[in-house]
């Protein structure tokens, strides 16, 4: 079946849509977030379990996969969904943010981009047009555009630089694509500076994509510049075609962005939490290490209907993280990823019931009034509430109820 | 329920028995294989999983869980079946053997023995009395006598010495423990002596134990030894009891002792071996990491009904295994103690239908003749088949169909 987008419903007050994505492996419904399976497999889980907490797509990652075990390797071995067992809605990175994120020696050219392999050293180039055709090789139902994530801080000039060379490789990619089983995306770049995003938006819909993405955010930029970025290039995209925020990000940030129309999100938060046994909960993060669950029957979060919540106490599972058991990273990984899903059904039924706003509001008065929470780390809910959406101008401080 | 075993048949011609084992956590069917869950959990795997491939019984270390969680801990949370989600028969040993065998500062006296904890350096003495009150904390539903693992090579007044402290420690387990619903196993010791073995057999007779091990043994002697020393060993033991050969051992050892009338088994072969990517399979050893399985489409096994080959090809667990992957410490865990299982269930009907000593002799033939396995390998299945068995006196090498 060729892709497509239906948007089932449109929110009156906020951007947000709800919708369902139309895949050769099948359906998805946005908002979306998908799990990130970066070398072919979402760390310590199996396919059945995904589909168990409810995930309709994954993301993997094109470079490592390209350099291990190999993109026409996986090919002749009957394509990825194949090859990792997991035959439902798939997309693929270009691979390009990978390249600059895990290499020092890189080498940008209007060409493409040279690199060595983190895992040898071995010399490597990503054209545009390579990059289309490792992702044709792989088979993902989504494939990405090669682009340059522009770095943060950039002044206008290099911004603007860099948007133009994106906007070259987005051509090529769409030019040099062969099969028509696959959607392709652009993504936007133009760094934090609006009217960068706004030429860059309006070009490449000129090209004709199935879906646009939003590049070079979560790059060491505030939250509020991120959202202020996404608010205003969100409503510029074509109004019938999927919108992906890439790399974002906390459940309060993917709510923000759901709030100005942004359809599907990635991010290695809950699964590399998960590992770090840092878990999320309606009340806020909760590390599992903490002595004080040493003796604590009770489930991570009580109500929680995962199956770790159902089978397992705290103390269990500070066990079993402070041993360093396998298990340990299993049960907080099918937590943190449920948690994910199960946050991303609520914002979906929110919209359908015509309540996002309240749920949104509701949500971030849950996180913040987290006695559990410790003041000395970072909020996994993400930062400050905008007070456009909590509706006064001087909202009270985020963390006042845990820091009295 | 009271702990009670129950033989449903013996083999004609060899010491094989068929057999049910009640506990207070249910049945187990003897002959067992009893996967090793050190820290409270089998490595990798969840207690569904394991029911699903078949376990019935599984051994968790005393040692382990005193130092960390803490078994008053454990008894607190509700006893260590429900801190670990397996509401199953349980073994635990008495933590004598990782005393031993974890700590180079160990002092063993009449008392008891005092260690330092291998995790903090913290000083510890595990009594007789001590090891029973742990378990007893602990809660499984067959608990093992404080005994001294004879070292290898021993001299007869070595052993002797060793034996007779086993035997005086048994004895104040046996008059120590207060929980009814467990069931407490005597261990064997006296090296490789047989005259010591059968003194120790019948003082701990004359003690009436639950069942009986035999420990001391796969200590670095042979295998032709071990199984020379429980030949000898297994037939003085009470009928109508179970039989336990602790830490042994390959599919073969463990055929080869069920002959002998051994009934229940423990090691950590399967699960250790997988996690290195050695995969057991009819044929012998296959060594995942090898290139030849990069582009291999087959799963580990043709024909295995293990979940990890119903959905995965060798290809993609050579993937994950180089790339580190959890999954690949699953997938691989799964099929090894699923081989394992199986082959227990085979050995069970094969008494039941009276065909055992046939249907070890083909087993024996299918692993020698295996062309995966590597010369430069020890084999998985084990050393030399006992002439006795093999029915001739001068047996075929093992390996040499596949050393041409």
């Amino acid at each position: 079946m060729a892709f497509h987008f239906e948007i089932l419903k449109k929110d009156e007050t906020t951007g947000a849509r709800l919708g369902r994505c139309h895949t050769a492996h099948g359906v998805f419904h946005t908002p979306a977030f998908m799990a990130v399976g970066t070398q072919g497999t979402v760390k310590a889980l199996t396919p059945e379990e995904l589909r168990e907490m409810g995930a309709e797509i994954i993301l993997s990652n094109t470079y490592h996969l390209y350099l291990r075990p190999g993109h026409e390797r996986i090919r002749r071995l009957g394509g990825l969904h194949r090859f990792m067992h997991w035959e439902y809605p798939l997309l693929t990175d270009s691979g390009g943010f990978q390249v600059f994120s895990l290499n020092s020696l890189v080498k940008i050219s209007e060409e493409g981009v040279q690199f060595q392999s983190h895992l040898d050293g071995s010399r490597h180039e990503i054209t545009p047009e390579k990059a289309v055709e490792i992702q044709e090789a792989l088979g993902a139902d989504i494939i990405m555009c090669l682009d340059e994530c522009t770095p943060y801080p950039a002044s206008h000039e290099e911004a603007e630089r860099s948007m133009e060379l994106t906007l070259n490789w987005s051509e090529r990619c769409r030019d040099s694509r062969r099969r028509e089983d696959q959607a392709l995306f652009g993504i936007v770049q133009g760094g934090m500076y609006p009217d960068l995003r706004k030429r860059c938006v309006e070009a490449l819909g000129g090209m004709g994509f199935d879906g646009y993405a939003m590049g070079g955010l979560s790059v060491g930029e505030s939250k509020e510049r991120m959202l202020e970025v996404v608010s205003r290039t969100a409503p510029l995209l074509p109004l019938d075609q999927p919108r992906y925020l890439m790399g974002v990000g906390t459940p309060l940030d993917i709510a923000r962005a759901v709030l100005q129309g942004v359809d599907m999100f990635d991010c290695v938060l809950p699964t590399r939490n998960a590992r770090n046994g840092m878990l999320f909960t309606k009340g806020g993060r909760l590390v599992i290490k903490n002595a004080r669950y040493a003796d604590d029957d009770s489930p991570i979060e009580p109500g929680c209907s995962c199956y770790t919540c159902r089978h397992y106490s705290r103390a269990y599972l500070r066990h079993l993280y402070l041993a360093e058991e396998i298990l340990a990273m299993r049960l907080n990984t099918v937590h943190n990823l449920h948690f994910y899903l199960n946050f991303m059904g609520e914002i979906r039924q929110a919209i359908a019931e015509e309540r996002l706003k309240d749920w949104v509001k509701t949500c971030y008065a849950q996180g913040a009034s987290e006695e559990e929470n410790d003041p000395g780390e970072p909020d996994p809910w993400g930062s400050s509430f905008p007070q456009k959406l909590a509706g006064k101008r001087n909202p009270a401080p985020v963390r006042a109820a845990s820091m009295k």
